[in-house]
């Protein structure tokens, strides 16, 4: 997924299902921006598909948001997504944490969702 | 919470809950810069404190873990977090999502955690 996504996901009223993904980056691009764009355009046309959050300082954070957990595990399983998966681990991150949570309250400035 | 919070965090193995907040900043520090860095050690010292995740880069995505609901909801009511929600609604950001969210799964390239 990719720093190029846009600023806050404008979500559905929970619940629904956020797959959090920590990393760190290895030093070079090796391909990785043109993929990271790539994903970010795939995983937006999948089903469930609710929207997407990015940021990278040191750490790299992305949160995507889908219907259900279903939604998420089949993009997971999507083809070139499992290839970038495994040149992810190889290649591009040095660490990297995936979490699969459920979202049960959302608010903002102006309260809840 | 904090851009210098550390890298990945060290989380056990789910459930846990995981408090997601995305902001947009506005424009000038502010008293932006210490409050941040205040947030992050207070939020430490909370009894259920997992760990937390940060960074920026046109949005800013924070990530805190926690023992569980209660832990994070007590957190909110913290008195100093308080004063620094209203500062933070009043001046810091342009806009924000908190998401309150059960970790479910979490695994990293080494397999399931």
């Amino acid at each position: 997924m990719s720093e190029q996504a846009g600023p806050i996901a404008q979500t559905p009223a929970p619940p629904y299902t956020a797959v959090i993904f920590t990393s760190l980056r290895t030093e070079g691009d090796h391909g990785y921006a043109v993929m990271s764009a790539r994903m970010t355009e795939l995983a937006s046309q999948q089903p469930g598909f609710l929207g997407v959050e990015s940021a990278r300082e040191g750490v790299g954070i992305t949160v995507s948001y889908w219907r259900d957990d279903d939604a998420a595990a089949a993009w997971k399983q999507v083809a070139e997504h499992l290839i970038a998966q495994e040149r992810g681990r190889a290649v591009w991150y040095d660490d990297y944490v995936v979490r699969v949570a459920t979202v049960t309250r959302a608010y903002g400035p102006k309260g809840t969702s």
